[in-house]
């Protein structure tokens, strides 16, 4: 016999494509248990909460949940909303008045944070609450676990689009040199270093990738893509939307923040890493190239999911279930590797305060000397993520002996 | 018996995600004919042919013929070269020094117009060669064809990025009220308009579709997007990368041309239609959104190229052997759709003559009277060519009744 009460489960921040399985993960493990008398959902997140809109997710049909599963973004929808401290009570009235004993969030380190707060007020007034944390995030920015549901597939998106963009740019060499891949990627390089996933001959896309680890030093790039282009004919260069120029200001120009603070990249921020990156190349080079800029498109892409990650996201949701039933409270599911080859992962927790707020950048090992690239290491570590890549095929290089001489 | 020689192959322009198929389906058919002994391959597209860059097709392993069946981008490596009249001299010579009597080039209408002058210029000078085109670009503008191989493919990647971009935005809405989705489309909407086959509900992405078929006025844009926010609380826009002012004027403002003397849009002109619309919307309502350019990735996604495009690639590609077999010239083979449910097509021939050069538009009963969305006639057109998507769900909106009154 355990704690008797109402479940309440949320989508924070940004989706993933494979978000509604923890979502789902969770519903089914709360359905199974005879403590769980109703599950709702946050209609908009936190920001749902505090105006008690709350989806009835026991009314659901089965064909709903079973079809979400194969459906990408948040279903419950979110918000960015940051949870003011004065409107941490009436958070907790609502919960009580909904005798809601069991909490979870779905999100990154900000979200992680909001539990941790609500669940320490509750703590402190002696209101029984068990609140754990979900992981998921593209940007695998996350303290605590190995990687983040949502990270692999939002990363297979990136070395799909990266090689295959790759070939297009090659075969296109007599005319454009190089192609400039823009990826999000705030803080941390993860998504950026995973295109790197998508070589498999010496010439393959990508050959540069800078992260945000690392400061982008404009005389450098230049000098990096006149290389490749003077080895192979053309180039391919990932970007991470986040970087910074040797003064620390945003390569990108922007000039916007978010709710939390956070300078806003990308096309939300309405200036790009991206086409400044083109301007750069083109302007010193006199080369013509590209810029794509699939901006959040990898957060949203259930046709190109990977089953690894589909079940981890769902493992993740029912796994803190099971946790808040045996009675833990303020930590979140975390993610263990335990082996390469063959990938094995299990699941262990992580208590929020070491996940909450700040972003977990690549470790140092992760970038080559000449930030430019990423290390084995990093392969090593990425591979198994982004699962194995459609293994494309080239021409031999049998050439026809000229008839005229 | 018929006419003894080499075939000559080439693909032209940017790729598609199927354009080997269409290459194999010349190199198969080649191997199986008595007549033709030695396929060379274009290595660089027409350009290649005036420094004698020829791939020896035939040397090729099966294995690299079977494996780009499902690899994206042109395996011969293209050019954009537009061919001198006094260049055409030396292709001649070099064809004669080869004997190379069956010509054939995958690609546009720059690409038929190519074709024709050294089928014309053969002609004139009395040396047998039979010159075939076949039809290939996922701008869908070529004149003389149902569609392009290469369209259908290039269709659903738009389709899915549009849906699936749709409810990452619908589900933040709360948060970030529009999304702007550029397509490359420089003459025609067809891209554009692809998207429209997204829609499954209501309030599904894209609410908005913008083709340069007709003048794009800022002040309407405006209009329409604040009056699908007032209905849904967010708003999918779809621009074509090549939309006018009524003064017509590129609204990407670009300034520069290709080789075609093409005003280039997209990522290559360094100027962007869809960051353009996305500042028009922030500056005049205030409100958040993002920007999706993926530029070219839909012409190189063999994992998203649809069954019907593969195949129709591979038998236009076979069809223009059968064809220069059976003593044809001249001609482009050409997609001939017989019914729609279910969707049926034969193939048969054009004169090079009507397809070359001029870029065809959608027609004016595809897209409505407001200019800012297509009709049920264009998606009777697009829905066989863009084929099933993932039948994605969404939550049923059962609410919980408040507790705090």
């Amino acid at each position: 016999m355990g704690l008797k009460g109402k479940a309440l489960v949320g989508q924070s921040g940004g989706p993933t494509s494979v978000i509604n399985n923890s979502l789902i993960g969770v519903v089914e493990a709360c359905l199974a248990s005879d403590d769980i008398d109703g599950i709702y959902g946050m209609n908009g997140g936190i920001a749902g909460v505090l105006e008690e809109r709350f989806f009835d997710l026991q009314a659901q049909p089965q064909s709903v949940l079973d079809g979400l599963k194969q459906t990408p973004s948040s279903a419950l929808t979110s918000s960015r909303h940051k949870l003011k401290d004065d409107e941490i009570p009436k958070v907790l009235e609502i919960l009580e008045a909904h005798n809601i004993r069991y909490f979870f969030l779905i999100g990154g380190n900000d979200t992680m944070d909001t539990i941790h707060r609500i669940e320490a007020a509750c703590k402190e007034k002696g209101y029984d609450l068990k609140g754990i944390g979900i992981p998921k995030t593209v940007d695998n920015d996350l303290f605590g676990t190995d990687h983040t549901p949502g990270f692999p597939s939002a990363a297979r998106y990136n070395a799909l689009s990266v090689k295959q963009g790759g070939w297009l740019a090659r075969d296109m060499r007599e005319v454009d040199q190089f192609v400039v891949f823009q990826t999000i990627g705030r803080d941390a390089g993860w998504l950026a270093a995973a295109a790197a996933c998508a070589r498999q001959n010496d010439d393959d896309a990508p050959h540069l990738i800078y992260c945000p680890e690392r400061r982008f030093v404009k005389e450098k790039m230049l000098e990096d893509v006149k290389r490749y282009i003077e080895r192979h004919g053309w180039v391919s260069v990932v970007v991470s939307e986040g970087l910074l120029d040797p003064n620390g200001n945003p390569v990108s120009a922007s000039t916007t923040q978010d709710a939390f603070s956070n300078t806003e990249f990308g096309a939300m921020g309405g200036a790009s890493v991206g086409i400044e990156v083109h301007k750069m190349i083109t302007e010193a080079t006199g080369l013509r190239g590209e810029f794509q800029i699939i901006e959040s498109l990898n957060m949203s892409a259930i046709d190109r999911a990977t089953p690894l990650d589909l079940q981890e996201a769902y493992d993740c949701g029912s796994e803190a279930v099971r946790l808040a039933l045996a009675g833990e409270s303020g930590s979140m599911v975390s993610i263990e590797r335990v082996g390469n080859e063959p990938y094995q992962s299990k699941l262990t927790t992580v208590p929020l305060s070491e996940t909450a707020i700040r972003a977990k950048a690549m470790p140092e090992s992760f970038i080559n000397a000449e930030g430019n690239d990423v290390t084995a290491e990093a392969l090593t570590y990425l591979k198994p993520l982004v699962g194995e890549l459609p293994p494309f095929e080239r021409l031999q290089p049998i050439f026809i002996e000229p008839a005229l001489k």
